[in-house]
């Protein structure tokens, strides 16, 4: 694609034209363009001078993964960079850096992350990332943390609540495509068939499901607890050794903190399932990716409740309720009663994200590449016996270690 | 107050003048002006012509009750006119006819309920309202399930929801007066000194309260559920025989129903514990209060669920979730899940209600007219005896008999 193609295609304004040439050298008409997007939403291009390369990353009025039937605000663009800006204050070594934003043509100009992959291939690739644990929860506790009551005043919460308020075409995709058509028959819906014919056929007469997954939407629809990224799965997370970076927030709205975290543990439990069908990794690899979504939790918990310590200064738990014999005790059960619903609608999230992946419309890479079907599907009721374990009794499950054992015990699964 | 005083204070814009003329009758200089409010909050003249009778509600820049030291958005008059706007849709016959807003003077002209007087002072003169409990629990199901997810699309209550975003001063005398200062040492406490010298100090100490308050103030800041009054007290009501009207709606936002029905509920719980100190009413009048309560609840609960069966349009639970083998049974769990949790959320709201009306700045004349200081004390300690029950037990007082038997035994206690 010529830089020529580029321009018809994205069209951004000339002082954004000078800010890239400033960074990448050269003149437009000798740039290098690749379109390199693989996403289920947006174009996403890569722009290449003498000096240095850019992403640009442009909105298209239609969800680019089903098309122009499933139009799509681009104001898409406006809260990824909203969200951006927001998390940016408190995690900024997280996110790409944004060098512009150009409104008429809906795109952005972003730090090209060409040192990094995106997470979900470096797992299939059976790749460790020994820092992402360590990163990912800190972006978690951070973001999540001062977005929230926890750390805002009220009005300083809903200000930023309310702008979020507008995105509602994201939000929408989420209610649709995780909390309802995976457990109807709808059309969009895809699986591996016809192994998982039957299954799928269950999930969607299943009344015990629809309550479940009803009890958790009405979270998604109602519990504005911090501005969460909204779409926090391995696809949208690029690393290396040394770096982690969290891209993609346009879903981003005042929501639940566990569909966060929820979302970024199904996603390596998924990965785990994967593993058997996928081959080529050590076995010792499976073993990699559940202490990762061990210390995604302990590590988060850590991080969060160390906040608590040094920056409660929301309107949740003001300092001024508590007297010095009465601090430490509160602010503990306090916490404690926190993160223990924290964890169990985490836990919930993650079983309706593992579904979806399965049984919806939009699946993860780790289990589409089981080549051999048979393997494929024998990953994916593995996945989907431990998720729907865990959407009916998620509230059963207390801590991390036990959580682990019902996956590892479903991995053991063979049919009769 | 002349008509020249009048018109000093709030200078309307001629248009309104000349549609409250076209009401009343008679010219400007010739109205009776009258400042009638005893409101915390506003500003409130009757005008007087010919031909009718008008209410004007002005906001002041200031808390009324307090004064100038506690400034006051004047954009709560805006807040309270879009909230009668919305509640209006869904039921007009519970509110006030609203005739103008005025803008610069941060007015509002309103029909004048000359025929109804404020539910807590017909109360105080033990009057019953035969029509008052299924009024109210008409008025309460329709506001709460119409401007609820269950009712509309999500891109609809957002847009709506983002409105109230910003109403964020009325929230937070919510957040300071009801769940903050009561459980702590604060200037603007007061109750029956010395008498509840002892429990005050105890309050403001007990950890276990501060816990409890605190996952109620949580549902307060993060549990966008509908769009409620926000201040449901028997002081916001007016009644006759006939007809039940619900005013002064400017706390209105996004919140927790249970708010709304838990603070009617406890302004009957204190109606009931202030008889034996105001004297003057048989006996029986407590019963029928008492009574109201249980009405209030049942009523209801039988009407929402009603909603349920009629009206479920709401991205909550869409109906493309359900198959004609699932309906009724995934209807009834999920319905009768919500339920048992605002029934619950209720009580714990009602619980914060009693305290802070005798513990905190505002009180209820129902308690505050006892003259006899030791009956009023002990009527206000029974009240906090089960509200410090309700507040730290709620969830397990499952239906509304259960908690009546609560009610009843503290109203037993006597101190040793």
């Amino acid at each position: 694609m010529s830089s020529i193609a580029f321009a018809a295609k994205v069209s951004l304004n000339p002082e954004n034209m000078a800010l890239i040439a400033a960074e990448i050298g050269g003149t437009p008409d000798a740039w290098q363009v690749d379109e390199i997007g693989d996403g289920n939403v947006n174009m996403i291009f890569r722009l290449a001078g003498p000096r240095g390369q850019l992403l640009i990353k442009q909105a298209v009025p239609y969800l680019r993964c089903v098309g122009e039937s499933w139009p799509l605000s681009l104001r898409r663009n406006f809260f990824e960079r909203k969200a951006l800006e927001a998390h940016a204050t408190f995690a900024p070594e997280y996110l790409p850096r944004v060098l512009a934003f150009d409104e008429a043509s809906a795109s952005m100009v972003m730090e090209f992350l060409g040192d990094h992959i995106i997470l979900r291939k470096g797992v299939m690739q059976g790749v460790r990332y020994p820092k992402f644990a360590e990163h990912i929860t800190d972006y978690m506790a951070k973001t999540l943390f001062f977005t929230s009551d926890l750390y805002l005043s009220a009005a300083q919460k809903k200000t930023q609540m309310q702008l979020f308020c507008e995105n509602v075409d994201l939000c929408k995709i989420t209610e649709d495509l995780i909390f309802t058509d995976p457990y109807r028959v709808a059309e969009q819906n895809r699986w591996t068939t016809p192994e998982l014919d039957r299954v799928a056929r269950t999930f969607a007469e299943d009344g015990e499901l629809k309550v479940a997954i009803t009890a958790l939407k009405a979270k998604f629809l109602t519990s504005a607890e911090a501005l969460i990224h909204g779409d926090l799965h391995t696809g949208s997370i690029m690393v290396n050794q040394h770096e982690t970076k969290v891209i993609d927030p346009e879903f981003a709205f005042y929501g639940p903190m566990g569909f966060d975290v929820g979302l970024l543990l199904a996603n390596f439990f998924l990965a785990y399932y994967s593993q058997a069908g996928l081959g080529g990794n050590p076995v010792e690899y499976e073993e990699w990716l559940l202490e990762q979504a061990e210390e995604i939790w302990t590590k988060f918990e850590r991080k969060f409740s160390a906040l608590w310590e040094e920056r409660l200064d929301g309107d949740y738990l003001p300092a001024r309720l508590l007297t010095p014999e009465t601090r430490v005790g509160v602010i503990t059960r306090v916490r404690a009663d926190y993160l223990a619903r924290l964890f169990d609608d985490s836990l919930g999230f993650a079983a309706t994200e593992m579904i979806r992946r399965i049984l919806g419309l939009a699946h993860v890479a780790d289990l589409d590449a089981i080549a051999d079907k048979k393997a494929r599907a024998l990953s994916e009721m593995r996945a989907l016996r431990a998720a729907r374990e865990l959407l009916v009794n998620h509230a059963r499950y207390r801590d991390i270690s036990q959580t682990l054992e019902l996956i590892r015990a479903q991995r053991a699964w063979t049919p009769e």
